[in-house]
């Protein structure tokens, strides 16, 4: 029977992760991965959105070129080549994964691993022997049990991502980052796109202004909201399409689209490899307990990633891979979610780390918000001709930086300056004794301190 | 006679930012420009380039849009309108900076000002006393003293900003920062480019291999380089053009082109505004002696931005004008040059900040380097198709990040991150705890500790 000092099943980003941080640190590691390396962030999910929402971009950047005064004429795209470069970015960035895993001596078994006990995980016939257990199984797409369900065709992300063939028109059921990211996609390439979320505002978790201003410039751009609508029913119309029932505060209806894609939410992946043969201590709501380090109630079991349902963010199940596996080689560290950034790579991006005035409301806590429109930052003027966009700082009465919420490109790469000021605690007058490069977007921060 | 408690000279991002800041703080300001608002940065530098690039940019990215599979057919672009774009763009920033100005009461005064003596300015007609007076005078364009420099026509960056005809060829004389993202804009939208550079590399300062990088990559697209290079003479050659001589290693020869553009450099404005009438201290080279709060050898009498001779850069002026208030209105606060950001918008971007493997050689001080080539960055890939660019960290012995190098957009929006490291003396582990989103760019840096 093999031996190793770590065992990690799922080879997502929490799982490639420890694997290569856990085979750095000189411990021998098993991965077991059933699919692709990468997981679904790198097959499926954050890398390949943004590869087609980079070629909508471009598109969207030559139809307006004029802005900028450059001239274009029978603006165009191939929807199969734009699928086809996904699958070459993802195959490329999947080679990567497996090259660092392989030059740190992670030894990668592809099939379906069971948990036997803390110490023993089957994979076909063979039994592998471990000291430390990692399960990083990540999470899976939740269909919603509506009515009817069963009886219509409907695309999950994946098959939104490898669909060739741009239908009419698009029903979305949830209008979280998922849905929106595809709505966005899809309402640039010139679909008839129209979101349907059950609560009051799409991208619940994100600043609710800034959200309702994508919202209204989504709108604005062809898109049909309908918020506070929860659907009821699906069934097959006429010529094929699908029929999505609702209800909400003005009666009953219903959308008919060529196509329909159910981005509700995700969920952990609990079943299917043996988790029931560990006596795991769970939460009341059947989460598995985790400490600051990502150990179980089993000392040298350890959760990371979408499973233990905290933020379904790869970035989170990264951190918390690197935190598990500083533990197991006796290095100080702990978990900490003060940062987490939320983004959604819409056109243009909304960006979040920390709290909202929201979630401080909630936990009743004051704060001062400080809102500068991006049109501050004389870069944003620049690149983004008759474009709006708003930040907007959360600062603690001491003036602690609490929050960040950003709307405006390059949301994406600047909030990770608000994530570091909220994780290293930062005030507003030391963060802003650090020099901002001018012109950036970035100096928006330093401009509303 | 009217009296103040700050008077400032020059109204550039030096000026400008004492004076909000001043004004912020309750102070009674008075703020003399002669020309326009906003200084050289916004009229001439930093803004008016940044606006010219980015139709050069949108221009590369509508000819390059298949890479992304997206299709489109002629092409072109409106030089008039690009340049009336980017007066527009300024315009508006100008009129950012005047609201912010009045809306702090500060009282703007348009004329040539001069010093009477520490606590009085004459300003036409009108004499104002002062309590603080504070010299933003900026820098200008350094004409070298080549022979034939007078015969010939030529332009500086701001013939360059406003001109609207192509010219064929463009020779540029300095391939620092101005010299080179006027190489970036020409070579894109077509002009024959020779950039003559008398040291050994373009950039200098920045990192010099990734400098080497991006000459490379402007070589392929036609941007002609003479490195070790003496412009020696100027003449006007047949047809109007412009011949330059020059010597390097291999004998003497010279380069014709339609146009010519000095770009050597910039020095600090020392004459013209009464500097004389202060008996300030100096340096052996010149430059007036500051101490940490930009206090000159006078008590009350300050100098930001270009005037001191640092750095020549905006955020560093608008930290220099913060301290500087901060020091009058009684703040604890200092100036530090640990972390200046420099960048260079040329497509890719190129951007430093901290120490370099040069400087610390130079100082005899050990380091460890890290180099990560940027398609570590998932979405690096995903959004430059076919594109390199070359990320590299800087350490101490003891991990402490002292200096990070990027080539690769958008490298100015994310060398704030490693600003921030560096300033914040973070070692790399503290730095590796903090979450970046995924996909960025910047994950490039946690890649790379």
């Amino acid at each position: 029977m093999e031996r190793y000092q770590v065992a990690i099943i799922g080879g997502g980003p929490a799982g490639y992760t420890a694997a290569e941080a856990a085979g750095r640190a000189g411990l021998s590691v098993v991965l077991f991965e059933k699919n692709s390396l990468g997981g679904v962030c790198l097959n499926e999910g954050c890398i390949p959105t943004k590869t087609l929402l980079y070629s909508a971009k471009t598109y969207d950047g030559a139809r307006h070129a004029s802005k900028y005064a450059v001239s274009v004429e029978n603006v165009g795209f191939d929807l199969p080549k734009i699928i086809a470069r996904k699958q070459k970015v993802v195959r490329k960035l999947v080679l990567g994964v497996k090259a660092k895993l392989t030059a740190h001596n992670v030894k990668i078994v592809t099939g379906t691993a069971e948990v036997v006990d803390k110490n023993h995980v089957r994979c076909g016939e063979e039994v592998y022997e471990c000291d430390n257990l990692l399960l990083c199984t990540g999470s899976e797409t939740f269909i919603p049990p509506i009515a009817g369900v069963d009886t219509v065709p409907y695309w999950t992300h994946r098959d939104a991502l490898d669909n060739k063939e741009l239908p009419q028109s698009l029903a979305i059921i949830g209008g979280g980052v998922i849905g929106m990211e595809f709505a966005s996609f899809f309402n640039s390439l010139g679909v008839q796109v129209t979101v349907i979320e059950m609560v009051d505002e799409i991208l619940g978790g994100m600043d609710k202004e800034l959200a309702a201003l994508l919202r209204a410039d989504y709108a604005k751009r062809g898109v049909k909201f309908m918020l506070s609508t929860k659907v009821v029913s699906l069934a097959v119309a006429e010529g094929g399409q699908v029929q999505v029932g609702y209800e909400n505060a003005e009666g009953v209806g219903s959308v008919v689209a060529e196509r329909l894609l159910m981005s509700v939410g995700r969920r952990p992946v609990t079943k299917g490899f043996g988790l029931e043969n560990l006596d795991l201590q769970k939460t009341e709501r059947g989460s598995i307990v985790v400490d600051e380090h990502m150990q179980t109630s089993l000392p040298g079991v350890y959760v990371c990633g979408d499973l233990t349902g905290f933020s379904l963010l790869a970035h989170t199940a990264v951190r918390e891979a690197e935190v598990a596996v500083n533990h197991i080689a006796g290095k100080e560290d702990a978990m900490s979610y003060r940062a987490i950034p939320g983004v959604v790579y819409t056109n243009p991006e909304i960006a979040g780390v920390g709290e909202t005035e929201e979630s401080l409301q909630r936990k009743g806590i004051a704060c001062r918000v400080v809102k500068l429109p991006m049109a501050y930052s004389g870069r944003f003027v620049a690149e983004n001709e008759g474009v709006n966009g708003l930040c907007k700082l959360i600062l603690a009465e001491d003036d602690t930086i609490l929050g960040a919420h950003v709307l405006g490109n390059p949301a994406s790469e600047i909030i990770t300056l608000a994530g570091m000021a909220v994780e290293l605690k930062l005030k507003a007058e030391e963060w802003k004794r650090v020099v901002f490069p001018h012109p950036t977007v970035g100096e928006i921060f330093r401009e509303a301190l």
